[in-house]
């Protein structure tokens, strides 16, 4: 069930307490980064405790595409922290079941894919940034997300490549604040780490107008106003800007054939309740 | 071997690599904090693999006391980011070594420790902060470090006291700087968590005039030239700043009789080849 139940002002003011409800009925299982607005989403990674310490080793390690925000401890079904109301195994729209390295279900709740020895990490997505970019009037669109050749940096057994996003700035102004913005919350990636689009090689990005991952060109939330239907051609002045993708774990899970994780699909979040704005460091 | 066989200017101007060599050959067992001025210093803690997830979770969930900028492989020697010449068992003064919770032994190697499955935390201790500190030219001092009654967010079998660390600024403006300083640097324990003289009970310190772990008034490295000879009491327009303190998870290996650690001993820590610059977040 999805986009038309409610409007988008409806979304965007629900409380958090509200949507995670909705979801948890299952009245929801579209993407929900455009809900309860200003509110710090969350993907979500959980693996066996045996594979727990890899998994922490691997995001401390690769902090721009996936800095761990909270972490559980084994069998909890609710981080401490961030949400201290949510079900993490009923509570975000859709999610991602990876066994041996593929995916074998994506289901709108793993209620029977639960166990006492599993660990969840809780890891900042774009969305958080992208609120405080508005907040700050900052004009920028997403292009999209996209499987890059780079190789994260592995960890124990974990390895795989880096999933990259990539944003467009208006100006060259909008990307220094941008970036300014960025640095100030690890928690949404930090700082992004390449610019341009003329050294797409070295990311191993063959057609940047097509994003392996999530294409969000045309959607018209959590984009500056003045660059919604913005289209994949830059305009003069514009800056392509390119940072981490919180997706970065589930190729881990495949290219590292994980006996068993469990990750939200790309989009559909947790809402926490806590705010963006408590996650500035400075 | 100490403090006498070279002058404060040669520590200072010793590269990490020549540092950690005299060190490794036994010829300085002193505190080094004032060495190598510039580069980024670490405390060691190393435990089991089975106890590494939660020893990360632990400084995970105590980022102030205990923020880990590097953690290896089970068995690595050497980190492989922040020095990676360097001997994890042999470059540091003077280590602890812990069983079941007891200090067993302080010696100036762990070679003969060392096992297979250990993996190793590098955590950066506050003198990271106080070179900033002077590099900005901000008057404080620091009083010394403590043992606090403040529980730190426990981890899986892991728990304790914070230990707490106290600075003096000369003026508002000096505090107000120091927290904007701290504030980049997480690696450096980030902004402090506490304020004054007046609220001593809240933190259980029964007498800030005797530091448990470290006394550092009198010390003049590290403290700025304003501050020199300093002495316990504040004088009109000082203000007194509580900062984290990286023995915290000396003290936790303590209490909760952790089965084997190894850690440095307070102030004998390990050089990197990293400068302290390179941490700075924004």
């Amino acid at each position: 069930m999805g986009r038309n139940k409610f409007t988008d002002e409806q979304l965007a003011e629900m409380s958090p307490a509200e949507m995670r409800a909705i979801i948890r009925k299952g009245e929801w299982t579209e993407p929900d980064e455009m809900a309860s607005i200003g509110y710090f989403k969350a993907n979500l990674a959980v693996v066996p405790a045996d594979w727990a310490f890899e998994l922490m080793l691997f995001c401390k390690r690769n902090p721009i595409s996936c800095y761990a925000t909270e972490v559980t401890e084994a069998g909890a079904t609710s981080p401490g922290w961030i949400a201290p109301g949510a079900d993490l195994r009923t509570d975000l729209p859709r999610y991602r079941v990876f066994k041996d390295g593929e995916v074998i279900d994506e289901p709108t709740d793993v209620i029977k894919y639960w166990r006492d020895d599993l660990v969840s990490f809780l890891i900042g997505p774009l969305p958080n940034l992208l609120y405080m970019l508005q907040s700050a009037n900052v004009r920028y669109c997403v292009l999209g997300a996209y499987n890059s050749t780079v190789s994260a940096v592995p960890a124990g057994r974990l390895h795989g490549n880096l999933a990259i996003s990539c944003m467009i700035f208006k100006t060259n102004q909008d990307a220094v604040r941008g970036i300014q913005i960025a640095s100030r919350y690890p928690d949404g990636h930090g700082a992004p780490h390449h610019f341009g689009l003329n050294d797409l090689e070295t990311m191993g990005i063959k057609d940047y107008r097509k994003p392996d991952i999530i294409p969000l060109i045309g959607e018209k939330n959590l984009q500056h106003p003045d660059m919604v239907d913005h289209g994949y051609d830059l305009r003069p002045g514009e800056v392509a800007v390119w940072s981490g993708c919180g997706v970065t774990p589930q190729l881990a899970a495949l290219a590292s054939k994980v006996p068993f994780m469990i990750t939200h699909k790309a989009a559909h979040l947790l809402i926490t309740d806590t705010r963006c704005e408590e996650f500035s460091i400075i």
